[in-house]
């Protein structure tokens, strides 16, 4: 019997299975291709290697060895969620930099060029020029969480002028040298007052769940922005929603809350200077972005097939 | 009688003054401020230097010798507009290239993000995410106007990773080697059906009214877009109108248009996937600019004081 990859994903193309069929057929593999999770159901018994983002066929197929999530957050695979023993888990962070280094730089331009105030003029056909503006020139950027996204962003907004870019995760290293300081997450409180800008890219852990705590969002400074793209677990979204009401806070952009969808009754929704976008900066629809998870997948698979260690592999015990 | 400086600026500060003051009275000149054009006239015909930039009180001063521009655009000061003979014209071509440059990338990045449908989308406290986006990374850029906006621009927007970032100028030459090409204006039909974004930061000049024809609007691919942020009257606004509402351009932002401000019943306010803003790129809120202005006019004062050439002097033949 030929052994089975299946893929289950909405926006895989022609091109794409040519490369990702060229690897397998090579070993002798046979690829089953699927769009959707309900297209994929009751036909995947036999997989051993599964490329997607639905959790629910994982224990459809009583062989799998190795799980490749197309996404970059694999918080919905730890417990309480019981993930296949024996099977691998990698997933796809590092695909999703540049499309959320993206999202991140307009959101933060919007927020200190005032554009949600402007956006109403606008509507309006009002004609009010004279809003006090920030810039991202000059400004203090903290990145926290110092992944893919992060530093992806990083990159970019250097070339912005900002005064100081530091950087926070776990161990205060990093392996490439973007940022003008790295912190360890035990620092943050020390860093926090010396913020203009705050970027939240961390992916839900023990570790970072209400990491922005009311207290640490009190140690920002007055008029600097909040920006979280990683996982809206991270902030304390009451204490988020009063800094803003109260005008201690200049603006925060959150693509990431709890829940999501946000239910439309929800005090998020009329909070002051709050820019809510609905979980769109890695967005799958940008051709890019398919591509890299394509190419991340197409890498491990020639990993796996020669019996190498999966170079994306993801440590459940510590969630990334 | 001592000569006299006139400072005629809503946004001077007193550090500004302090500045100012130090160079102009080391030569024996006396200083004195107006916020507004109100407070300023009447008062001002001994003034010899003027830096500031309302029109009306040039010719209230009738020795005046040197007038410097806090714009960068000095369109308002060509015939049939009498310039004073024997005063010279400076402007502040240099200062604005920063937050000109942040509104293009914020404006570029809203456009292929679709964050106008987005903005839209969350107004109604929907939850849909699935809009196809586009990115900055990977396009073809090119930018109409090589001066200090578009070249400030293109320095920032190289770390986005476009696949090529193309300048258009009367000469095909730049000082700086930002650009991957650069081309003469008469070449511009052979660019523009090579532009994925393309940037106008052109002045106002006979040269440059009415580029962006018809014609050329229509040498652009589909799902192409434009970004005006020089002058209103160098893009054919029907054309565009009609580009954009019958879906062949992707869409469009404009911070200039014709006329400023825009009445109300105006159809570019209802074009479709037009992001328009009320002439803020430029904004004067921003502490950055205003110090810069400062900075241009203090230099070339000591150049005025020591009988050396003006750096930042305008040619109104050329009109920049």
């Amino acid at each position: 019997m030929s052994r089975t990859v299946c893929v289950v994903n909405e926006f895989i193309t022609e091109a794409h299975k040519v490369k990702i069929n060229a690897i397998a057929e090579k070993a002798g593999f046979t690829v089953r291709y699927y769009l959707t999770k309900e297209d994929a159901t009751g036909h995947i018994e036999d997989c051993e290697v599964l490329f997607g983002h639905w959790r629910s066929l994982l224990h459809e197929a009583s062989g799998l060895k190795w799980f490749c999530c197309a996404y970059a957050g694999v918080d919905p695979y730890v417990p309480p969620f019981q993930f296949p023993e024996n099977c691998m888990l990698t997933n796809s962070s590092g695909a999703y930099g540049v499309t959320i280094a993206e999202h991140i730089l307009m959101v933060m331009l919007m927020l200190q060029r005032r554009m949600p105030e402007y956006t109403d003029i606008v509507r309006r056909r009002d004609w009010v020029n004279d809003l006090t503006i920030r810039s991202i020139q000059g400004s203090r950027i903290t990145v926290l969480g110092t992944g893919d996204i992060g530093t992806t962003f990083t990159r970019r907004v250097r070339a912005l002028e900002p005064a100081s870019v530091a950087g926070v995760n776990r161990s205060g290293k990093v392996r490439e040298g973007v940022y003008d300081t790295v912190h360890r997450l035990d620092e943050l409180d020390s860093v926090l007052p010396e913020t203009d800008i705050l970027l939240m890219a961390l992916p839900s852990t023990p570790e970072t769940i209400g990491i922005m705590s009311k207290e640490r969002i009190g140690l920002l400074p007055k008029d600097s922005i909040l920006v979280n793209v990683g996982r809206g677990t991270a902030v304390d979204q009451a204490a988020l929603m009063e800094a803003l009401n109260s005008g201690r806070l200049a603006g925060a952009a959150i693509d990431v809350m709890v829940p999501e969808p946000l239910p439309t009754d929800h005090p998020l929704w009329d909070t002051k200077n709050l820019l809510i976008t609905p979980h769109i900066a890695g967005n799958m629809t940008l051709g890019y972005t398919c591509d890299k998870t394509v190419d991340m997948f197409c890498e491990d698979l020639e990993n796996y097939i020669a019996g190498r260690p999966l170079k994306h592999l993801v440590d459940l015990k510590r969630g990334y």
